[in-house]
C-alpha cells in the first residue's frame, strides 16, 4: 500500500491553501462540499493533503472544539479496500465502517479505530 | 515538494512495525537509536512512517504523557531546504530551527511551529 493523503482540519481551508501553496508549492487539485465538510485536496505529486473545514460536519466541529486545528487522520491508498478491513479484523482491529462507502472525490473509504492502531485514524482509500 | 513521512509517536515501536506490516504491507527500511529516540522507518514506497519510540527523549515523551500515541508530525522533502525556511519566515512562521540540523537517517530536517501552520508540526527533509 502506499501513501494516499494526510487530512488535517481546519477552521479556514482558504487560508491554508494559501498558506501551503506557498511554502510546499502544493496546488489545489479537487475542491467539493461532501457530508457537511468543505474538502479540499493538495497535490504534493506523491500523495494529497485533505483538508477538512467543518461546514455542518459534527465529528469534525467536535474534534475541532476538543484538539484544535492538526491531523485529523492518515489514509492510505489500497486497490481492494476489502481485503484490507478483512486483514484489519483479522488483526482484531475495531473497523468504524464495517463496509467501505463513498468519502470524497468519489472514493472507497473505511476508517479504523484509532484506539487499535497506535493512536492514528487510519483510512483504507481505494480509488 | 513531497511527500516524504509521517512521524508517529509511540510507547512501542515494535508493536506498531508488527502491526502496520500486517495492516499496510510496510517494510522496515531504516532503523537507529538517534537523539534519544528510537526511530524506525517503514517503507510505503512513495513516502514513509517515522515511528518515534522515546529511550531517553524528553520532547516525545512529553507529547505522549500529553496526548498519547499518534501523529507527532509531518514531514514534507525539499530539495532546498535553505531556500524553504527562508520562504518560511518571509511567511511570517515561528521556525523551531533557525537553520537546518542533523536528523535521523542522516537527512538535514528543520521544523516548524505548528501555531503557525494550521496546527501541524511540519518537518523540511532535505535527503
Amino acid at each position: 500500500m502506499q501513501i494516499h493523503h494526510t487530512g488535517i482540519a481546519t477552521h479556514d481551508a482558504g487560508r491554508l491553501i494559501d498558506l501551503y501553496g506557498d511554502l510546499f508549492d502544493v496546488p489545489v487539485v479537487h475542491e467539493e462540499e461532501f457530508d457537511g465538510l468543505r474538502v479540499v485536496f493538495l497535490d504534493l505529486g506523491n500523495g494529497y493533503f485533505e483538508l477538512l473545514e467543518p461546514v455542518k460536519h459534527a465529528t469534525v466541529a467536535r474534534f475541532l472544539d476538543r484538539h484544535g486545528p492538526g491531523v485529523h487522520h492518515v489514509a492510505v491508498a489500497t486497490e481492494d479496500i476489502e481485503a484490507a478491513l478483512q486483514t484489519a479484523r483479522e488483526r482484531g482491529i475495531e473497523c468504524i465502517d464495517d463496509d467501505p462507502r463513498e468519502g470524497a472525490w468519489g472514493h472507497d473509504v473505511a476508517f479504523l479505530h484509532p484506539n487499535d492502531t497506535g493512536g492514528v485514524l487510519f483510512e483504507f482509500v481505494e480509488q
